[in-house]
């Protein structure tokens, strides 16, 4: 199966032309700019017509795109951006595949893309209930049930992972809400949880801005006391989080990707084993996972994706 | 539609004449050993014979069957007794009902089915994306998407909400998992609850045993302060929990069950506030509402169970 994948996130957007489980052609394009997405759509459609002509002498399926927001894939339609790409609600993406290329298109969330990438061609591949944990910036993710992506009503169920409570009372959460995952252990809460840490004035941690995952585990390696601290305390909080994912949906396996993966090895031993003590599972036990295909998941969904399109 | 509802909790079993959104005859038996649920059938099997008499001049569609643990609605059977009633996974139910009254059974987890029965006929009639909560001992529930039980691969999804983690690290619950919900706010663990309070030693609490949620809100309106703080966290908890419901299964309503709703005017005012304020959902607002079945939901849950029962 032949097909142009899309992935829309904060700062790019990544378009390949995918034939099976091969990445044939791809390009990447930084995003300086993130408030329109329309105003993408010009250099997007190049890019398009460009990938489609390496599909040449082959029949192209359709398009797929994947998007940094809240998705309602049945409607095709982006739902919620979080304050970026302001204009994406308004606009009628199936028809503008159609209409520029002669082409089918489906919409879904990034994190529930990767999630069908995975099991299409990646990590999740033998397993039909499943969930997804994108450890990135913040925390995302996406929960597959008996094959099936979990939607909800309002396409919100399964996505907002990083959004169940962690901690009553807990920090402020950019959603709004208290004590979240996200709130209490990821990249972008990194820095204030550090500096709220007792010994931070006397820890190297002091010298490092924007601080990441990858700076705080080889100051916490180099014998820091405030970064090992840190470390722990955010492995607990997201070992913790994977029992809550898993008692919320039940299933048999647990991807982790995004860059916070790149530290895989210390610490998705210590999820497993968490999850192997406390998580309520009489039936067995949940496998976790990295997940195989990078930031490319998500542009391998297209089989899930284009199944039935017309 | 006229069936027999049977409900079989740990220290009872309630069984009812059901003819739509009434219930025209109904026994109840008190379960005083609740080791075997095999020794439980002859008795029963005569309650039922006895309500089938009185459905004598109508069709009896079937009988359901809900049950205090996890249940795999599909295969019919129970799979996890939690400690009771441990014969009760060898039992062939739907067997016993076609020998002994020549009539379909479906068997569904008590918060499935009382969730089904205020689907039908009580608190969610007009809401297809439900969560349903039972504060009673523990804190149990189950969750619908599009007027459909959550289910998951081994019958566990949308049933543990209790045990979604609430702090880390928390305290170590009956499941084995740590900070779950239900090991930090319910009548399970009031008593342990209250007297690691600093000032237990001096609190009214102190002359009560097995302490209940009603003595807590008593001492608490009589102005003690240790029952005071405990009657605020425990609220606490349960409110940021419904936010993590929410995330979790995108639902329009949330419905509380259990014995703890006596006193549901001091809590769900608190907890629709607190969810409006932090609960994520761009599409509205989801309403918080008290049971309208009390302990006979799970008996209404006929028309939806036995649908398609042959």
């Amino acid at each position: 199966m032949n097909y142009i994948g899309i992935d829309v996130g904060g700062s790019h957007v990544s378009s390949g032309l995918v034939d099976g489980h091969s990445i044939v052609a791809k390009t990447h394009m930084q995003v300086s700019d993130n408030s329109s997405l329309g105003a993408l759509l010009p250099e997007l459609e190049d890019t398009v017509r460009a990938l489609l002509k390496g599909a040449a002498n082959q029949n192209c399926h359709g398009v797929i795109l994947s998007f940094c927001g809240i998705v309602d894939g049945l409607a095709g339609r982006i739902v919620e951006t979080n304050g970026r790409y302001h204009d994406a609600p308004e606009i009628d993406f199936p028809e503008w595949a159609r209409s520029r290329f002669g082409l089918p298109l489906r919409i879904e969330n990034d994190a529930r893309a990767a999630l069908l990438g995975e099991h299409v061609a990646g990590a999740a591949q033998d397993f039909d209930d499943v969930v997804m944990v994108v450890l990135g910036t913040g925390v995302g993710g996406a929960a597959m049930i008996d094959g099936k992506l979990l939607c909800g009503k309002h396409s919100q169920a399964g996505c907002l992972l990083g959004h169940f409570g962690s901690a009553v009372p807990g920090r402020l959460c950019s959603c709004g809400n208290l004590g979240c995952i996200e709130a209490e252990a990821s990249t972008a809460v990194l820095d204030s949880v550090s500096r709220e840490h007792p010994n931070y004035s006397a820890s190297s941690l002091r010298n490092l801005q924007r601080l990441t995952f990858k700076d705080l585990f080889s100051q916490a390696d180099a014998g820091d006391s405030c970064a090992r601290d840190i470390r722990e305390r955010c492995i607990q909080v997201w070992a913790a989080a994977t029992v809550s994912w898993i008692h919320a949906y039940d299933p048999e396996l647990v991807v982790f990707g995004g860059g916070v993966m790149s530290a895989a090895d210390a610490i998705l031993p210590i999820i497993q084993s968490y999850v192997e003590r406390h998580a309520w599972t009489p039936w067995g036990k949940v496998v976790v996972r990295k997940a195989a295909l990078g930031n490319d998941a998500s542009l391998f969904a297209g089989p899930a994706l284009l199944a039935h399109a017309q």
